[in-house]
């Protein structure tokens, strides 16, 4: 058991805190002979890391990952890969203000509960900032799924407002800071965020990530289900309060007629399905469909109005939190998210081959 | 690893499928030194057993539970309890129509595909009569986490019917045959679902699930979070498509100062929040507030409509689901999802004393 | 974690008291479609049950299994596999002297001040009555590994008395009470244990177990080395002291160009060692030649002579472990060692083909 | 699961090849508040670096250890500790003669048929190298540990040569390049190995490792016995082939009333035993008396005497292993079998405490 592992044959561990000399990951599991170099992972940290428009913190973090282990001329060798990325901007900031307090909606005051230290420099482990790490995993299991699966992220609402499916093209996500699939609603959510930002304040929203070419039989029907896996993958970032798989939370209203995928015979002998509120996944094991996850992340916990909080010698005060924040972290938890389910695709492609060849 | 065990420290591991002549659970990890007998368990088992109402499936199982082992003199030895439930109600069913079609919506398809074998008798191990051995599981975890630790669930939605939040009355859960904490909304489900049923379709749910008592410090901060694992929790239930921790989904749309949970000092020196969108865990580790998970069960698969499907050779063809289903699985949820809650807890209490002491 | 569970990919949890109703394991993991039945089970319990020679106890345990789950139609389905084995001689016995003594070089009181639970019964847990359940596991891991792997044991030290290796002959095995590959010591310890028996003593003994067959590959070079993990399997059985790989703590006396096994080519291409210090494993991994494990098993700590010891209360007294008590408890342990051989092996199996496919 | 990780609770995952640019290990489950800094842990990896005596590698390797993570302010604070070492002496070593063949002994020729890749660069993960980790990982074990445990290792054979008990002084220890408590044969040794080394050949060892302090308690009785972990702790070091428990091996030779260690009442009303044939353990469990184990080194493969081997190609041909390599690789094991016992002990501490408080 591990607090700071993730998966079971595809496995891997991370350490290191926002405000420390470094951080990194241990990538455990990963099948010999697979190429891997440093661009490979470098590319999926570069659309997390910050600073990349005004909509995002300007804190600058260059990402830079090393691998120190498990490559041997060009290919994995089957034993841990061990990456590094160094903090660049651990400047002698002022914690003046934060340093006695805990900020609301944050983990401090959880943290410090639990551990009885007050590491005040940025969260600790709770810091998002290790969700570069998961990104860093998730390229190397995008090399163990191979390119026969695609795996895409997109952000479909910020605050309020939602992206029309009739309008969703997955070639405009790189066309907007918001991986906002709908170029109307990336127009839309510039100006709200702009307001957004200028208010002091953050929103919420809610993500989607596709994955394509999962082949039928991945998961298992009780505690290993590829959903169950999922949610806690998803759950498991920070700021996340809800996931959904296919349909989600939506089944509620939903008669059995509306909500069952009928099935029917292609004529080269393969199954379809004729709708997918499933989410391609039928009982904890994929059903060949899209794999389809939405996960709900709240707004940016740090804003600029004052609210109450207590200190740490229990004084009732107030605080706001200065800072080069996020007005909507939602956006950079999109690669975070497609990382997420690399990963447990992943780790049940070796899990379903060990027991059924 | 296993797929058929949930837990770390607090585990139990379930094996069994509904057509066999049993199923049981073999929990591992209990303290040893707790009262324990039959009637613990079979409390929580009555409250989810099938027939206690029309709006349930009438099958008969009575889901009597036996103690094989781990306790002595009516004390726990802190070795596994086996606990074994016979099933009584395996009577010998035609399965002729479904024997070779797969039925939409259920793991049919992706099991025989997953395993290559075709167990045609109720879902094999996809059957939601698993879930009463987790309600077992759950009478041991709410001996392991105490009295002062209270686990209430509630139906909160029925197609697309909800309580109101001010008539919620934990009182009036036990007064109706839907878990529902709203008098009013009882009885229009019940007409509702009268119609639902004889229209021969189903309905989804929503489920409300409340842990009262959990002391702050609970949870870890990366990939041991208590929100993340009780997402694995309530999606590991068969039919569940979404989960929500506190404000859930609904973050998306919240601005920062609406979502953040302000604190304030109490005058006996203690902490209150004064508000809970966080839904009791912050940074993944619980704050002492009500931990609070919402999840939503689809309708039930098992309709009298016809279905368009395939059959296992491959042929295209319809399905219409005899049998005594339920017309609203999620009306049985509501004890399965109480005891998934416990059983999260009781393995963090566990993990939370091995390492903070 | 589970501190009753053995294996990662193939793993078993057993469950249950000698003097309970019953015993049983829960084995998951297994590949769908292998052909399994209870006598394919039967066949190895039947080795270690008890009374079959004058040479162990004469408790009448008949020691019949039977398969609750995961198995359909005569294959295994994927699913767990749930056995059980009524214990049949829990008579009404007195456990008058035993019950406030702590007998000595048993668990009693290792266990007591574990739990804090006196549980006198045979030992609880402690009871080498559960190595059953590893037997019944061991026959599913058999399934598992197919024909080509062959797994044999043999008693190859009774106190000074060792076999023969010039005499070795792994048909003699059947043809005697004690597993002995030479039969000439057979006649020996016959003779030995007579006397050992009338004195109201016993003896050590110690155990080979051959595994003929293993593809090369198996294991992996750091913390999941075959040897590694073939150690925990045989240390963790009853009364085990020593677990030697090979020339095992013989190694020490050996000079690098005696240890070391040179290597061949064979006119078919494939390679042959001149020899087999390693116990058949290189580095944690197998390389193809026959992977040996011996353990040494303690002398039955239950006798009829008088040992000083002290009571639960803390007071001095003596003891005298009436009984039907096995002089030589490694005699039995001979089915229980090929039992755990095949877990392991049939667990780094699945591993294997999971990371190297 | 993981190959590169040891450990429930304490648990610990190494990454790095000998020949890459650095090695390192992530140490997570550590009690916060615990007083940790780097030289804590230089000062055990001091006494296993190379380079120390004639009788050792003469590498350069001076093994510095530096903390990356999980300490703050000079105190544990409960997330994952990352250390790393970087490598010194990776020269660019000319490997022509070892590129193509494989090494008999070592794991060169089971490492490729499993992983497909020949890594030739010093063993890649099966480098011996990787203790180092295991002694950096053991240093946080001993403050988990605390004062009042202590961990002694001492070699007590070099190849046929072993020390006397009578003469047995910890204190002499660290008076001679061997750990050698007997002071007469630690002159012995250094004469013998002398001669070992000049005629280019190498000799096995055995380590014995003790725990003093250990309370009673900890362990299990079935799959997580104290015993049972400490054998697959001790087998997994780098040429092990052998381990023993308290009297091990020669328990074979024991009758029942010599091999079990008799119990008496203290004055002050804790129990004694007046013998330890069983090295501490009873049942899986500590019995508050010395944890004792010892296990034995084969000897060094590489050495300067021709041995027949085969190519990758699959032809025959001899190899001499030049380099400079320990004549005796049991004198370095001697802190990583400390190392392993403080690990193991460490993570039952957390664990008994997680079920019994």
């Amino acid at each position: 058991m591990s607090h700071n592992s993730f998966g079971q044959l595809f496995r891997f561990t991370t350490w290191g805190e926002s405000h420390g000399s470094a951080i990194g990951c241990v990538v455990d599991g990963t099948p010999p002979g697979l190429a891997l170099a440093e661009p490979d992972i470098q590319q999926w940290l570069d659309k997390r890391k910050p600073g990349q428009s005004r909509f995002t913190t300007q804190r600058k973090e260059p990402d830079q990952v090393k691998i120190l282990s498990g490559v041997f001329d060009g290919l994995t060798t089957g034993t841990p890969i061990s990456m590094v990325i160094e903090n660049m901007d651990q400047r002698s900031r002022d914690y003046g203000d934060i340093k006695d307090k805990f900020r609301p909606a944050h983990a401090d005051y959880t943290y410090f509960k639990k551990y009885g230290i007050r590491d005040y420099r940025g969260g600790g482990r709770a810091s998002a900032r290790e969700t570069a790490l998961r990104v860093a995993a998730g390229g190397v299991a995008r090399k163990v799924l191979g390119d026969a699966i695609r795996i895409r992220g997109a952000l479909i609402q910020v605050g309020a407002h939602h992206v029309e499916r009739e309008r969703w093209n997955w070639e405009e996500v790189d066309n907007n800071p918001f991986f906002c699939p709908d170029p109307v609603m990336a127009g839309l959510w510039a100006d709200y965020l702009d307001g957004v930002r200028k208010e002091g304040s953050s929103v919420g929203a809610i993500i989607e990530v596709v994955a394509s070419g999962v082949p039928t039989g991945w998961g298992a029907p009780v505690y290993g289900k590829l959903d169950a896996e999922l949610a806690t993958a998803m759950m498991s970032i920070n700021a996340v309060k809800g996931v959904e798989i296919g349909a989600g939370m939506g089944v509620a209203a939903l008669r059995g007629e509306e909500n069952s995928d009928e099935m029917a015979m292609n004529n080269d002998g393969t199954v379809r399905f004729l709708s997918n509120h499933a989410g391609g996944i039928l009982g904890g094991i994929s059903s060949g469909q899209d794999v389809i996850v939405r996960f709900a992340v709240k707004p940016t916990s740090s804003i600029l109005q004052a609210r109450r909080t207590v200190t740490v010698d229990g004084k009732d005060t107030e605080i706001v939190t200065k800072g080069r924040h996020d007005p909507c972290v939602g956006i950079r938890a999109v690669p975070v998210g497609e990382a997420m389910m690399a990963c447990v695709l992943a780790d049940h492609m070796l899990r379903h081959r060990a027991q059924c060849g």
